[in-house]
């Protein structure tokens, strides 16, 4: 079981606008400092990058998907390989999701039932079923530090009517999921995910219904799922103070660099997001000021780093036009490079917030941060 | 300039069917022991790996393709950024070849007067033309270590008068391009490429001319081009005694772990082949007793490394069970895995000759060699 630790909750001793906080979660493999970030490793490794980038991006956990992993290499082979710490040699914390939002962005292949789901593989169509009990049990093979409930997960824009049925769905299948993780020894961590859609009313209600339930941490989904940022905002604002402040909070699959910041403050300890490896695959580089098109034809003999105040490997190593070549010639170093620097910046953004609700500036990092990316 | 130290020579001390030399080449850039192979790094990337991924293989020395370079990013963007080796920030010695072999290898674009070889850009059909003056010059820009004279090189099977002119030319064009190099300096070191098919009198003959010129080195070029693997053997047993004992020889593209250690008994100082990444990339993978072909079923549950004898980063840290995994799911992590394994597999497996030559026991070694990769 996790402790978690709050070190300190500007919620609570705040000007009211500011309610960062800083918090220590341990598991069996290790601390995870938040608010942290956690790169996604969708079938057992982070695109393009080795632990040893990872560890040097400043990963402190990382994400696998249920889904992807349970179909390929399949559960059975992660058994038997002793679960996805060993398999992937990745010996530091993880947290897997549950497969709802897959079976959400696979829509097509997925049939929703009261028993769980019903799904075809998006590999080689084969069907396959997923019980909130079957979804926790697969997680316990996988043996991820924290695991996700499964979870019904609704895209934007739906009816009020749909949205009611995945919530109901998603609190009788948390249900489930808890009961039978007790049942069998409660190993690791289990949370819960508040649903809701973009409904104030919804959101609440889930919340109050999964708190209820004992679960070491809580993540806030379907949010990013096509709604404007300002809705998103609006419904993390509202539902993250309904969650219990002695636990850890996860919002789901969210976000950029902006939408990090902005939430941070709003009292979210935990994050994930393709964006900064799918970006770098796509030549898209993040910097303090902005953004790097680094086969932008203004490069081709720049000498400069990406971002001349990281520190991250690439642009320790490698001049813009370098990495514009590499990327123009689709050479796979290009892939690595760009992913490197852009989980860096990611994680180390977490870590200058982290330092700045230390030492007490949070809103004048924010400020700052705005105004920086802004300049551009 | 680049001096050869010749330390060991068995062709002089031993019994005659052991010709194997040890030596030590001193460039601008550092020692390259030998015999050795060298990594290839098409436009300034070794594929997949990073700098210090092949340090951590042990590569003492990579080559760069001219042709390649020449088109993307072009001349223009190296020379602005100070040379290939500021540009791709590998800081040890660097060959680049000519230009001849992809004319040959994209010989459809390519027309060779007495001139020169016009040719079309396999990117975006735009027109060229390579004097060999201009081969020499470009690579004066590239900043290589060793340069390589503009060549002509033949396919098999060619007639005899197809072999003669492209001997003939070859020789024409290797004077100018050297008369061109010392009456530019001189910088970095010019090597001279022996043509001559697969016609013992046609090599002794190009061996000749070109051994007449007061090149720094020598290279065998157009073997491993469609001919039977003993036709290559006749060839390079034919011409390596025919070049200077005291200047070091390279056989250009080849070749197997099985070539390479019958090529070194015969002489053979310097290797290149794309085989060790070309094959990872393609998940075959070297072991000391055959070869390791990752997505076969057998290693789905494999906890063994790719080879228990070998000491890269790959063999210590992942089971032939995940690079199987990453393997079939297309995973980036793969290809650089299994580069790493294979590119440590071959400088291993020179450093384990170079070993052999100095204990005075090559004969065994390679004796053993075969003996254990004919065992699986
Ligand atoms: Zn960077
Ligand atoms: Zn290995």
């Amino acid at each position: 079981m996790l402790t978690f630790d709050l070190i300190k909750d500007n919620s609570k001793s705040g000007n009211g606008r500011d309610r960062s906080r800083l918090g220590r979660i341990t598991t069996d493999h290790g601390i995870i400092e938040t608010p942290i970030f956690m790169p996604v490793g969708t079938v057992g490794s982070v695109k393009a990058v080795s632990k040893e980038d990872l560890e040097h991006c400043g990963a402190q956990i990382i994400l696998g998907n249920t889904y992807h992993l349970y179909l390929r290499p399949g559960c059975e082979v992660i058994e038997a390989m002793k679960g996805l710490h060993a398999f992937t040699a990745w010996d530091k914390p993880m947290l897997t999701d549950s497969g709802g939002f897959q079976f959400f962005s696979l829509a097509k292949l997925a049939k929703f039932t009261d028993e769980g789901v019903h799904f075809q593989s998006h590999i080689d169509g084969s069907r396959h079923f997923f019980s909130p009990e079957r979804a926790v049990e697969i997680q316990m093979i996988l043996g991820s530090d924290i695991m996700m409930s499964l979870d019904w997960c609704q895209g934007h824009p739906a009816t009020d009517q749909q949205v009611a049925e995945a919530l109901n769905k998603t609190t009788a299948w948390a249900k489930r999921g808890f009961d039978f993780w007790q049942e069998n020894g409660a190993v690791n961590n289990l949370f819960g995910i508040v649903q809701g859609g973009m409904i104030k009313e919804l959101r609440s209600l889930s919340a109050e219904q999964l708190t209820a339930i004992n679960f070491p941490g809580f993540a806030i989904g379907g949010l990013s799922v096509g709604e404007p940022t300002e809705v998103m905002y609006e419904m993390a604002d509202h539902t993250l103070p309904l969650l219990p402040s002695q636990k850890p909070r996860y919002i789901m699959g969210v976000g950029t660099p902006e939408n990090l910041v902005t939430l941070v403050g709003m009292g979210c300890d935990m994050f994930d997001c393709v964006m900064p490896s799918r970006n770098a695959r796509n030549g898209q580089l993040f910097t303090h000021t902005g953004t790097v098109n680094i086969p932008n034809a203004k490069y081709k003999t720049d000498e400069r780093p990406i971002d001349e105040t990281c520190g991250c490997y690439t642009c320790r190593n490698y001049s813009r036009a370098y990495l514009r070549h590499l990327y123009k010639s689709r050479e796979l170093l290009s892939y690595r490079l760009n992913t490197i620097h852009n989980l860096y910046y990611y994680l180390d953004l977490m870590a200058k917030m982290r330092h700045a609700i230390k030492e007490d500036r949070f809103p004048e990092f924010q400020q700052q941060f705005f105004k920086m990316r802004q300049d551009q």
